[in-house]
């Protein structure tokens, strides 16, 4: 088959592969209903992360199961499921303590930008549907993969409660998912943080109540001035850079919870400031296979719909140019049909 | 009045000062019925903290109102009162959120290792008794003010729950309050990290179920040991160092979180260290107005007994070898009888 394998920042090829098979009796061989591209993809494709050897790219996915090792018991050929970016057995104390991203046998996902897919541990991390569903919730389904649960983990770590102004740092798609988090539990006002039109846009569609364009201490004079001198009573980063992580913890309020899902790259938190901020934090890896049933929930019977957020979709043998679309900001996130 | 002034550090002098006066109309007067030392008084002490100008020590107090300003209206001369060691109004909007240490109009308390102090704020920052307590609860009472205030913000930051394993790093007085504070939230295995003998004996009595000696990788590999691998369910960080930091972070299971109280010095936290580990942080200068009353309450009702962290009781005059042996780790926290 062919599938796409990151060779050198900027170089995407689809290119030959092998065929998935089972290699342990725990995984799962699936066919991908539909696949996509993560801004996270994009720090190696922009060399801000070292690629030592070509990477098989890709880890969020959904589609049919085609094969299971011979220890599988949850799952079956036939089944449309859902898995998390983050591979977990489900059954470690720190699975069911609601952290299956820090799963004690936890892998990382990889090599879902492609027709078939091996899914480690396929009992505890993939979910399945009652019925194969239609088409036209494929989109919001693969979303619930990732950028929703890592949004929705942005917002449920920085303690969103019914009522909360929050404010959203961050536009990307992950940014958008949190505004949508921040609506589904009940927030009352939701600050975007944007300067494009078409994420704003998509943001106020989600949920948003009020963007602001500025950024640095001008953002933080807006969120100020938008909520009576106090700050934010929940403040999401979705970026990862040190000034993201800066910006939020000067929109929150003392007492607030910073929830961080951008992977930090160059991020240094000094411990005075961070004290006297009053400002909590809590970031890592999302725990999405924790959320991953309800958010399926929530898309089959059409209460949200996250799949919007795919404002480009391309046959996956254009996979290089959802990069390019990506990368210069002409797309929010690309979607590949298989 | 005599009271005590840090002149440069190690140069404590109890010398002739102004009285104590109402400034404002809403300040009050007390007369201390006891004072003490507190561990943050030694960073300036040790010199970590510049000491720019003669120093009016002591933030930690208990007493009896003797005069309040005209706008004062919830205290009256002649009330046993305890404040906290943060100023503030109890009404601003941080104050209603239960931040009172980040109150607007905060203030920090100063002046009060002294016969007499001024409070500012009298009614938003003092709790009166019903009635003029016993002096056997007096030391339990002049703990609720800071130290105690402070353990309990930290297992409320660490989110402490019934049933819960908790590791304290830091076996000073806020440490061990911190042990108490689990014990009363219900914590079902409190590990103190502590070396020294007398400490680890309060530590104990308080509540701590283990003690564990090593420190750094080897203090992270004693509490995995004894929590099944796994980690604390919520750490006390009670220092305020980079390695006492990083050692609460070790400790602590993916998802927990770490409540620090000690003030940061020197402490700087890698955000992809953070992520990756799952740890939460909340911390600052704790909000003890929000637990006074029920501190009060608990003491009063002889449930118990912090005050026991007072393992040296001085004469006010004798303040200097108060802090020489609480420098010299001689005593845990020293009191001051006025």
């Amino acid at each position: 088959m062919r599938a796409t394998v990151l060779h050198a920042p900027g170089d995407v090829r689809f290119v030959d592969v092998a065929e998935p098979a089972i290699l342990k009796p725990t995984d799962a061989i699936i066919k991908l209903s539909a696949t996509c591209i993560c801004g996270s993809d994009l720090w190696p494709y922009r060399g801000l992360q070292p690629v030592d050897a070509p990477m098989h790219m890709g880890h969020e996915y959904c589609g049919v199961v085609v094969e299971v090792g011979s220890a599988v018991n949850t799952v079956k050929p036939g089944q449309f499921v859902v898995g998390s970016f983050c591979i977990s057995d489900n059954t470690c104390p720190h699975c069911r303590h609601g952290f299956p991203s820090s799963c004690e046998q936890r892998e990382f996902m990889s090599g879902a930008q492609a027709p078939y897919a091996r899914v480690p541990l396929a009992d505890g991390t993939l979910v399945a549907t009652e019925n194969v569903p239609d088409d036209d919730l494929i989109p919001s389904l693969l979303a619930t993969s990732d950028v929703l649960g890592t949004g929705w983990y942005a917002a449920d770590a920085a303690r969103v409660q019914p009522g909360m102004t929050v404010a959203v740092v961050g536009d990307g798609a992950v940014g958008l998912m949190g505004v949508l988090a921040a609506k589904q539990m009940g927030a009352e006002r939701i600050i975007a943080m944007s300067r494009h039109k078409p994420r704003q846009e998509l943001a106020l569609e989600y949920g948003a109540t009020d963007i602001v364009t500025e950024r640095g201490p001008e953002g933080a004079a807006a969120v100020k001035a938008l909520t009576a001198n106090v700050g934010a009573d929940a403040v999401l980063e979705c970026v990862g850079t040190n000034e993201s992580m800066h910006q939020a913890i000067q929109l929150a309020r003392p007492g607030a919870m910073v929830g961080y899902v951008g992977v930090p790259h160059g991020v240094e938190l000094d411990g005075q400031m961070l004290f006297f901020s009053q400002t909590g934090m809590q970031g890592g890896p999302a725990p999405v296979r924790r959320f991953l049933p309800d958010l399926m929930d929530l898309v089959l019977t059409k209460k949200i719909n996250p799949g919007k957020v795919f404002d480009l979709a391309l046959p996956l043998a254009d996979v290089a140019e959802g990069y390019r679309a990506m990368d210069e900001r002409r797309a929010i996130k690309t979607l590949l049909r298989v």
